[in-house]
């Protein structure tokens, strides 16, 4: 159920800000318990990061899509509310664009001198130690805490690891994976979102790892499905402006009117809950986490052709590059196969150098990198179409907040801290799969645990 | 002319956005040229991060105070306006608390071993020069720009700095110049902020120096005074919320009504413009730079005595502690003496760590420091005072933002770019005493000059 129309004015127990995946589960967790919960949406849509689109009449998802198999709680919700998914296409040589020159590679991790591979593996294992090391629920008092937060994952990356080829696919890595160039990015903050991925290996895969599968219909339908499932409906609309904290409650102010709850659950990303006025109701140190924590910089891409022609050249589509701006494509085909469709990125400083160049421009980029990749046929498409995430105002960039150095060890124990009666959800509150789908469930139900325990 | 009271409903030429010195200078700068100009400020005073405040009966200020020889512009204001400086206090010998244990110098660079202080003599040579090649208005685009911007200066003085003593020394001076740690800063950002302040020496000095003087009635005065010269009363009390950009015009909305104008120019700290509601019309760019200009964090104290009894010892009153959590203090006695009173800061982490203490942890605090640098007659103030920056609602931290590492090259070039109707001043936009009192003024001065160029 959902309503965007009419003037708001409710009293409940518990008012939850944003109707994204986090948002939705500490609604449903709550409704469970027998609360009364309002969930206020700034959008005309629920999901978030999570978005339905369209190109050559088929169904994508312009936002968050994948599922891997140790997403436990994100495949259980899919399957409570009747969503299956299905295997990613993985069939077939990947490409790798290097240095200029274009290798195929039966292996995900692709073809690069064996002196390159052989570091790689090695760095790759070493970082996946440090990360395993890292104590989950606060990663900033480990004893190595300070050391690995003073310092880029760039830092570590030019000082830890010899060959061009690896430190290249490590920042190609940083890259895919949060949003960001490795330079933005604190060392512990990258290591403590390997430990919740559970290595990079599982992270970066495809069998096996965290692209293994997509969901048939879309990951954003089970948001829809889970708004459904509410007894009160999401109100859409209503951007929050003002949380107004009393000795007896709490007034949320939207632009369609006010809710009144005994508790509040900010279930959006600290960007956005940065921009709304809690009256200098926060503690200092949530007001500076929240001034530290940068969206990711993402366009994603659907190119779409007559046919998935890569296929029949016996690849499967998955495609990354170290130079062209969208360095990123994997097969988002149809299963009927009644057109072939790409999916990709910009990401990072690529994805703000074209956030203004227009769509033209990105798509052009796109095409260039499929000729690139998989060869002439990929200069006539039939249908493009793009998201820049950088530029969505209720996003405000993708796919996650990240954490230069020294944020988390100064800042990090403010992240799930309740301030008075503001709890915070959000996928970047999570100790497992931050930013993945997995871990907005885990937010929700934390949060709605931590709220329930105190109405 | 100010005014706090009744409804707001006024079409000028500029409307400007906070009523600090970069504010104020704008609409000075304006109102010369023959514009209409409403300036629109949050707070029930004018000043910004310059606070007036009182202690044992005494004017002081609770926020930036200091000017330095090389300021021109701020002299300038200050005598355009009948404000006169005087020196800060800084006859006899300085203290030193450095591991544990107390020592005073005659010049104002603390004693240290030998090997040290010859080791700090060339590794600030060695800072300034690569400050002094940076490209003043895109320091950016230097030809070294991308791997200055890939470490934080906390990377840097761990692999070029040997000593201890030195490791530390730099250490406090980022925590005293950018009220956060090295890990926090990236080390062009450092670098550049060296420049604009002419070098790390005169950053840090008392005589020659940044803090050479200071203000008869205190900084705070010159913006009252500035205030009291525009034609047009500042609107006090009146928060902006929002900032709408129309064909021929701009709205900006505040809590007391709106006010018209042909363009706006926003003279608060990025943090703070981030938490107005644009609509979505900046440039993505624009919005992500400003996810990411944090605000520095300080508590700034003063601590009263009967006498400035430091002075009766052949000390100058000033210390500085690489351990204590108030770890700078300076004599800022009344000129006629009739007290003795210390002025000092809670810098970078510690200030985080004693915002949520209250106010007599940190009086205890500061008195320890007092006590360790002057010894047992430090223990009995008269008066205390303090002011919590990072709770400010208004400011959100202080003395100024900092990037983290790349975030200068990646959204550098969003800085002072206009959007449209919306042009940016405020000290952090300045080239040159960029985080200062003159850059504040340099910075309305451009931005008057940019909006007067399009009107």
């Amino acid at each position: 159920m959902s309503t965007a129309e009419g003037a708001i004015d409710r009293s409940v127990d518990v008012a939850v800000v944003g109707a994204g995946m986090a948002g939705l589960k500490t609604a449903l967790e709550l409704e469970a318990r027998g609360q009364d919960v309002c969930v206020l949406e700034a959008r005309d849509r629920v999901g978030g990061r999570l978005k339905p689109g369209h190109i050559a009449g088929h169904r994508i998802d312009k936002g968050g899509q994948w599922v891997g198999p140790q997403q436990t709680l994100l495949l259980a919700q899919a399957a409570d509310v009747g969503v299956e998914s299905y295997d990613q296409f993985n069939t077939g040589r990947s490409v790798l664009h290097f240095n200029d020159r274009v290798k195929t590679s039966r292996s995900e991790i692709p073809k690069m001198p064996f002196l390159s591979l052989l570091e790689l593996q090695r760095v790759v294992s070493r970082l996946d130690r440090m990360a395993f090391s890292l104590p989950p629920d606060a990663p900033w008092a480990g004893p190595n805490a300070k050391a690995l937060d003073s310092q880029t994952f760039e830092t570590w990356i030019t000082q830890n690891v010899r060959t061009h080829a690896a430190q290249e696919f490590l920042r190609l890595v940083t890259r895919s994976v949060f949003c960001c160039e490795p330079q933005h990015v604190s060392l512990l903050y990258f290591l403590d979102y390997v430990r919740g991925g559970e290595g990079i290996d599982v992270l970066t895969g495809v069998s096996g790892g965290a692209q293994e599968a997509k969901f048939r219909g879309g990951a954003h339908q089970i948001t829809e499905l889970m708004a459904a499932k509410l007894k009160t409906p999401v109100m859409h609309d209503a951007p929050v402006r003002a949380v107004l904290q009393h000795d007896d409650g709490v007034v949320v102010r939207t632009d369609r009117g006010d809710v009144r709850a005994k508790r509040v659950v900010m279930a959006v990303p600290p960007a956005l809950a940065n921009q709304i006025d809690f009256a200098n109701s926060l503690p200092a140190k949530r007001v500076h986490l929240m001034q530290r924590m940068p969206m990711g910089t993402v366009i994603k891409v659907h190119v779409a052709y007559e046919r998935p022609f890569w296929r029949d050249r016996g690849l499967s589509g998955m495609a990354v590059s170290d130079s062209l701006p969208c360095n990123v494509l994997f097969d988002q085909s149809p299963e009927d196969l009644s057109c072939g469709i790409l999916v990709g990125f910009f990401d990072a400083d690529a994805a703000v150098d074209f956030t203004s160049a227009g769509d033209n421009a990105r798509r052009d980029a796109v095409v260039e990198a499929a000729k690139t990749f998989f060869g002439p046929e990929a200069a006539s498409p039939i249908d493009y179409v793009d998201n820049d995430w950088l530029a969505e105002e209720w996003s405000r960039g993708c796919y996650v907040a990240h954490m230069a150095p020294g944020v988390m060890t100064t800042f990090g124990d403010a992240l799930r801290e309740p301030c008075g009666r503001v709890h915070w959800a959000g996928t970047e509150t999570a100790t497992k799969w931050q930013g993945y789908m997995d871990g907005a469930l885990q937010s929700g139900i934390r949060a709605a645990g931590e709220v329930a325990d105190r109405l």
